[in-house]
């Protein structure tokens, strides 16, 4: 099949012929609907992150099952599923405590290794016509979705009603689930809540109408693009900040002068971070939704945080159970509670992988869904 | 009366000849019966924290009440009571959800400007042979009880039972409200939780003792000191680790190479936040219960911290509802569920006042109590 690999940072992205193995036990296969392009891989492409090379990229998508392997009965041929980034094993003690999205094995084997439950991958590149060994290629967050067909642990194949329209809730499973997970499940944000959201992007929209879906009173929209605190306010915003005029903690504190309840960073640079902090007022939670390269550290006053009841919380994929959130997040669409239609900037093919990413790291563009 | 006043870090503690005015509408008066020297104090001798001077010390302390101000119903006199040095205001929008913790008004006016809630202080010198001015005196976070007698609101002082050992209990206030309040609070820790303590001190053993009424499964004591990880051990720790003989981290994770679900920082120095928040496994919290001076900053990676949905919790005073919570600690006391007594060092005479802090700043001593 088609698929679009990443293998050093000075190789460009490309599609190649990859090929993908059958599912094993408790695996299934399934043919891609649409596949959004999204900043975690851009960060990969930079090289921000540690990952196993060469591997087929994307981590978001939708698509139909069309095979399953041995002893899985969840899912049936022909079964519409949004791509789970965090196959929950379902076994481990984050599991069993329904913090699926701490799920050790994923966190300790799936992720980091490039692999599946099993600890070996489904994808691998012939070897040429002058012989010598197959090229392993390893899964990226357990999905792998710029490419025709998938195989991914059933668990991370979630079901979703057949009448929505199978290209756009792909977004569901890393954007909306990211975003309004943050809000709904790692902070809780109460009704009546301010909220102030660094980051108008794909993740930071969602947070926007995760907030707005919370009740909060006041939303803060904080971008320096212009264009996107205006989408803000059309996801739920009640105010916006221009973070190109000028600090955007004064801004903030001019706004509301006893800081913020919530703070969410859908940017993810240690500067965006500790603006977060510091626009908090007493009891305030800061939330890191947007994700950093590795190694680089943010700093905070731990007398003020203490002092003034506050929080810094990481939120990793939402902290969303999968199975539950997802299929829900795709009802509030259908219902009209969530909007995903103006996420999404346009539709490319596979081979247009490499533009798709160029366009995300230019700033102007929110969602591209990838079209195998 | 004699109090113990701080004037600046260059003049000695001592006990001085304070006037102390008549209580007001919603304030009473009460005889101390014993006041604990806490670090707090010890910071604030040191100049790391920015408060108005001159001010009677003193934050943690027990009596009876002796003096009602206008309209006080929930008090009689007689009544015997430990103070909270947050004093709820009960109107702010932070107590009526419950916070009483981060009361707005305490942290915007009794706090920082050392001042009873109608930003005056009942405290005086009076002006000297030579006439002039008296001096005015200010509070020392709405308590100042090193001193004979205090003005306090009168949410600030928690009626408890009359079977209670008045001088013991008084650690009840801060220490034990601190301590266990951010076990039980602020983390909510869950039965079966792993839990490290960075500093087994005052505040450090009543988390070790929260931390076993919730019902933690290990509880790691931390400190140089190795009779104070000795003591943990009394108090419910399972493990010590002994922090001069090696990096307190890698020590840890030999022990528990998962990580913890919760550390808690009861020192409050910027390598010990930062070696509590390395402590973290999967979905982890590290908890500042100590209190570093002011401007200090701790870093963290929010790359990790996002990735393994981990939180950083700031527990200012336990986040607790002083008029529910110091009455049920003292319950607790009497029941023999938390162990007081062998927090209480000695006991001296408010002319030691500098003595004891000079003692506690050595390392050895855990609380002594001041006795009028």
């Amino acid at each position: 099949m088609r698929a679009v690999v990443f293998r050093d940072t000075e190789t460009p992205v490309s599609v190649e012929e990859v090929e993908l193995a059958a599912p094993k036990a408790g695996e299934v296969r399934v043919k891609i609907a649409a596949a959004g392009v999204c900043h975690s891989d851009l960060h990969l492409r930079q090289g921000d992150w540690v990952v196993p090379t060469p591997l087929v990229m994307g981590h978001e998508g939708s698509g139909v099952v069309v095979e399953l392997g041995e002893g899985v009965t969840s899912l049936a041929i022909g079964d519409h599923v949004v791509l789970s980034w965090v196959p929950p094993c379902g076994e481990c003690r984050y599991c069993q405590q329904g913090h699926e999205a701490r799920c050790q094995k994923v966190a300790t084997v799936v992720a980091p290794q490039g692999v599946l439950f099993d600890g070996t991958s489904r994808l691998s590149v012939a070897a040429g016509e002058g012989g010598g060994e197959d090229e392993e290629v390893h899964h990226y967050l357990g999905v792998s979705s710029f490419a025709e067909e998938v195989v991914v642990p059933a668990s991370g194949a979630i079901k979703v009603r057949d009448d929505a329209p199978l290209d756009v809730i792909s977004v569901v499973g890393c954007a909306v689930a990211t975003g309004v997970g943050a809000v709904l499940n790692t902070a809780a944000v109460e009704p009546g809540s301010t909220v102030a959201v660094i980051g108008c992007g794909g993740v930071g929209l969602n947070v926007v109408q995760g907030a707005k879906l919370a009740g909060a009173e006041r939303i803060i929209a904080i971008d320096v693009v212009a264009e996107k605190t205006a989408t803000a306010l059309q996801f739920g915003a009640t105010d916006r900040i221009d973070a190109s005029a000028g600090d955007s903690v004064e801004q903030l504190l001019a706004l509301l002068p006893d800081g913020v309840d919530y703070a969410f960073d859908a940017i993810g640079r240690t500067f965006t971070t500790e603006q977060a902090i510091q626009m908090l007022g007493l009891g305030g939670a800061a939330v890191i939704v947007g994700l950093p390269p590795t190694g680089a550290k943010a700093s905070f006053e731990p007398l003020v945080l203490a002092e003034a009841d506050q929080r810094i919380l990481g939120s990793n994929y939402g902290s969303v159970r999968p199975s539950i959130d997802i299929p829900a997040l795709v009802d509030r669409y259908m219902d009209g509670q969530l909007k995903l239609d103006p996420l999404i900037s346009g539709r490319r093919s596979l081979e247009d992988a490499a533009d798709a990413l160029n366009e995300l790291q230019g700033g102007g563009v929110l969602r591209t869904l990838l079209i195998p």
